[in-house]
């Protein structure tokens, strides 16, 4: 990587932004979006209340700025290395695998924000509750086109149903949260990875002899 | 049914109990079991504190005492009537069918209680999470020997992986969940029945022609 140039350089106060977002993911990723204290973070970054609040309006502005970083952290882990495969089925693999690899180490210990915020937030109405359910539409659409071009690129069958296969891959996510989080299955990763390549065997078209 | 004998007649003390889980059990589906607060089933009882107190000696008392009464009508609508079906396939077809239908409706609007207590307790250590993850282990416990009973009835191949099958019907109950309380989708519960149903082919033996 090149060295930024100055104008790059975040200034003092975006830094300082930065940190306190970064750190209230850390805190997040342990006690929930909503467990997120201001007043447990300032002392973290040794900061005063006010000082945090000069970033922050509200603890609802910091959950939201804090949900954004948790998007484009997805984006950059996620999505962008699987766009960069072959379309068809290797870009559909990769977008199983590099979630999977997500879900199991996402910088602050196992587990995937999104599926612990999902089921804070499925009952709380709001803004966070519209944001998270605007990213999980936008994933589960990522996860339909691919599977679409893979139809069109013959790779999966004309009749597999691509928004069946989204439902049925997020439920794989799911599983792997619930086994390796609440039960403590150290061999989670190892079944979801069997569980998606049964969904990626079914809907593949076999090849003519 | 009968007549309760006498001696089965709950006392009041029984029956004020009683109406203290239910009251707590319909909180707790819309608030999560740790939003069940004292002072407000009290009042919605039409109880002092103190008298809430006399059943019950801690909050952590009462949130047992829901999930054990969970437990309970988990068993009775779900593993039950499945296990009264023939072993092998019927049996695993009834526990995954009556497993939709106790999330689709729960006796209190939508959503299973076991995946809204899961993610709420998964990194919350005590007693109720220990009690979740035992009640968790049975139930993947019966999928497990249902599967097990269906490989040896013939009905489905001897290469399934009854864990594995247990992992992937979980899945589709928690992307149920997710799909329906998070982002809303009518449609989910029918893409959990496809879901299950694809499970349940893909383990099946093929018939011999």
């Amino acid at each position: 990587m090149s060295e930024p140039r100055p104008r790059d350089r975040p200034t003092k106060g975006e830094a300082t932004r930065g940190s306190i977002i970064e750190m209230a993911l850390a805190h997040a990723l342990e006690v929930g979006l909503e467990g997120v204290s201001l007043g447990v973070l300032a002392s973290s970054l040794g900061l005063s209340k006010s000082g945090l609040f000069a970033h922050f309006k509200s603890k609802e502005a910091l959950q939201l700025a804090v949900l954004e970083e948790a998007i484009q952290r997805f984006a950059e882990r996620v999505i962008v290395p699987a766009l960069a495969r072959p379309r068809g089925e290797p870009r559909v693999r990769a977008l199983l695998e590099n979630k999977l690899a997500w879900s199991i180490d996402n910088g602050h210990g196992s587990g995937c924000f999104f599926a612990a915020a999902a089921a804070e937030y499925d009952d709380r109405p709001g803004a966070i509750r519209d944001r998270l359910v605007e990213s999980e539409q936008e994933w589960l659409g990522t996860i339909r086109r691919a599977v679409e071009l893979a139809i069109r690129e013959r790779h999966f069958r004309p009749t597999v149903d691509p928004a069946q296969f989204a439902f049925e891959a997020e439920g794989v996510g799911l599983s792997f949260q619930h086994a390796s989080k609440l039960l403590g299955d150290r061999g989670a990763a190892e079944r979801a990875r069997r569980a998606a390549e049964r969904l990626i065997e079914d809907a593949r078209l076999p090849r003519r002899g």
